[in-house]
């Protein structure tokens, strides 16, 4: 793979994100929908190319470099693949996010300004692991009129060719080449570059991996790395609620990043809901590491000051007890990672500090901080969660992947007339309508 | 100025961002009209050090080093400062960027989702000469409850100490520490390495100067380098309307992005069109250059190839003619910097095309591209113009200085009851409410 390949691929993108942002959704979706159907009609091509994959890993597990977790995930079969096809198919359904008017505002007669919803342009995603992910990236892109640069882990490598060789054949039409796929590491550094071309990077994978991404590039990076989340026990919780919550966020499914990493506990409470939930924790074998005060109560292991910063993604949690709500905020704007945080409390007062003055893309009272998810919020499928503060914050639906575009319609309006000593004025007055194309106000 | 002493600074920043975040607007638009009080009470002291200021820029001046337009727009007088604090009270007007809920959305009976603007927390502006510009950055700050880290040009030294001290010391009990300012060129350095603590920069100024920015940065950076900006005039174009907006996207005030550099005018019309506008461009000292069909038309200097990527940002432009709007798209397309661009037409199919097709964060039909502009777009202030796609795109206003942040309002809610075979639906049911602190919905 030569660096001009690379510049190809990406040029081709460039151009046809051009000749997406013009299609229409009935377009866009039914092209979704011809990828479901491929993926099912070419289901027998999909599984053989998987199997290699499959046996290739294998052999790497019996060699010690692969888990059997990542076996597990990289493993297609028919079941698998139905429901690729009726999450593409989903995608399909879902409320077109472009050519939406946000704003309508009159300048001046005759003069009107439209705030609309278009495409980003070129996003390049790079991934790890599961070959779903691949045909999820894709779909968002077309649903949401952006070309796409997809680069898979090299354990999904034949998988990945062939879904991405049934994608491409079916939307040839659309768009050709506005979904292309990288193989190489050198392709990735190549693709690194390329700020003049890409727009967007969202990378999805591990902290490391996602740093090295944001390290490496002048793209703007859409993503998280670390999740460190809180749930804070107040000194007015239901202890039966604060066990129950902490317990889920924990355990119901340890290594995704909104699973929770520290807890804890105001101190007039700690006594009574410590043993609680050290019994339910002992019961799932989750391995607990405590402060002083904590350990005085239930005997766990000492927390290092480096449990307080660190992501487990596993079954094991840091407790500490506070005095206050305020030291509970104090604690999480220091060592939190901005992903999502939690208090339990029947006080009112209490939740509106934590949640106002804690910066965190999400904040909740009484819940489970695994609800933070674009599914479970509704967005429909999820690009990804960012914890940066820029362009999306938190879980990033389709939104995530539009942008903005100012229309002016005029009637040979200029500047002069609204400078100097007798300019005119704006009126700046908000309507409602939407821009449409074709339908312009000409006399 | 030793690194701690930036490091000291930053972090001030930093805590005061989290108590900004907590203030009503009422809080914020006081601060405000303390501190367009404070100017004028203490304009003496400020004009004194503006004298400093001017003083050296004249011996610069005279040494070749400044522009005479460099020495005019630094120095200040009591009608400016009149100007800056009615600037500074009319962003204390405006509405607030604030705690808006932006989506309510029901997920489950009693668990209830709402998105919520808040700022972004600290942000870093980097500007040239103006000493306004310090006050105008500080107060579109303060007013979207953002800790700001401001260097102004070396040039502005004395003015800008005045102005910054002023500013701190009347708001310093909203939130001490929330606006710092920077000078020297080692703090910019170290400013631009601390992503971890900064959340946005805005460099204002040269291209040169943004683009180092940019380059220099793991931080997001919200602004422009060139404004390459296109006027089309099409075979179904009013000649006279053409006429008139070339000649205010050129003249009106030549300096600014969203001044013209390439008129393209179509095959079909360029025979009359060219004759017209050359009159104007003449009579104004426009220098033209042009491709070699419109030098068959008219006396002008030829354009090279590198004109068509060239920012003038003075009284010369670039004439091209093209065979269709499809020609006029590509050539934009090729050679614009996605800035601002206008189609002059009476054909609305043209129209259409041109606007769609265009990837700017602006494109105008009939009107000039000088509009492109946050007060004319009615924003009310302007932060910047922003040729990226992420976060805020064309015009910035307040708005762009804020994100959002999702609240979770629970009754004990577990994710393992909405998972797995027996797993609760999602109602995912929007409503009509804001979310207020203190209001929580506790039985």
């Amino acid at each position: 793979m030569s660096d001009q390949d690379t510049i190809t691929k990406v040029n081709a993108a460039e151009k046809a994100a051009l000749e997406l942002a013009q299609t229409s959704n009935e377009t866009r979706s039914d092209g979704l929908r011809a990828i479901a159907d491929g993926i099912l009609d070419r289901s027998e091509e999909i599984l053989a190319a998987n199997e290699e994959d499959v046996e290739e890993a294998k052999a790497m597990l019996e060699a010690g470099e692969y888990s059997q977790a990542l076996v597990d995930r990289l493993k297609l079969d028919e079941t698998k693949l139905q429901s690729i096809a009726e999450m593409v198919r989903s995608v399909a359904e879902q409320d077109d996010p472009l050519g939406k008017t946000m704003t309508a505002r009159e300048l001046d007669e005759e003069l009107e300004l439209y705030k609309v919803a278009v495409p980003i342009g070129v996003i390049g995603s790079v991934f790890e692991s599961r070959p779903d992910a691949l045909v999820q990236i894709a779909a968002l892109s077309l649903k949401s009129g952006n070309a796409a640069i997809l680069k898979g882990g090299s354990e999904a490598l034949e998988s990945n060719r062939v879904l991405h060789e049934i994608i491409a054949d079916v939307t040839g039409d659309i768009a050709d080449g506005w979904v292309q796929l990288i193989e190489a590491h050198e392709e990735v550094d190549m693709v690194l570059e390329m700020d003049e071309a890409i727009d967007l990077l969202m990378p999805r994978g591990s902290t490391e991996f996602v740093r090295y991404i944001q390290d490496n590039t002048k793209i703007p990076v859409l993503g998280h790395t670390e999740g460190v989340c809180h749930v804070y026990v107040d000194e007015a919780a239901d202890i039966d609620m604060g066990t129950d919550i902490a317990f889920d966020a924990k355990v119901q499914y340890p290594a995704v990043c909104n699973a929770v990493e520290t807890l804890l506990v105001h101190e007039d409470v700690a006594e009574a809901y410590l043993r609680k939930i050290a019994n339910r924790y002992d019961a799932a074998d989750v391995e607990m590491r405590g402060d002083a005060p904590t350990r005085e109560i239930i005997d766990v292991n000492e927390a290092s000051t480096a449990d307080w910063d660190t992501e487990y993604g596993d079954l094991v949690i840091s407790i500490k007890v506070v005095s206050s709500v305020q030291n509970a905020i104090d604690h999480v704007n220091t060592h939190g990672s901005k992903h999502t945080e939690s208090i339990v409390t029947e006080d009112a007062d209490a939740a509106s500090a934590f949640m106002q003055q804690i910066d965190a893309s999400s904040v909740f009272h009484n819940a489970s901080t695994r609800f933070a998810d674009g599914f479970r919020y509704g967005l429909g499928a999820e690009v990804g969660i960012s914890t940066g503060k820029i362009h999306a914050r938190g879980p990033v639906g389709l939104k995530g992947l539009t942008t903005s575009k100012y229309y002016l319609e005029g009637d040979g309006q200029l500047v002069a007339s609204y400078a100097g000593d007798d300019a005119l004025p704006f009126t700046h007055e908000e309507f409602e309508a939407e821009w449409e194309a074709g339908t312009l106000s000409l006399d």
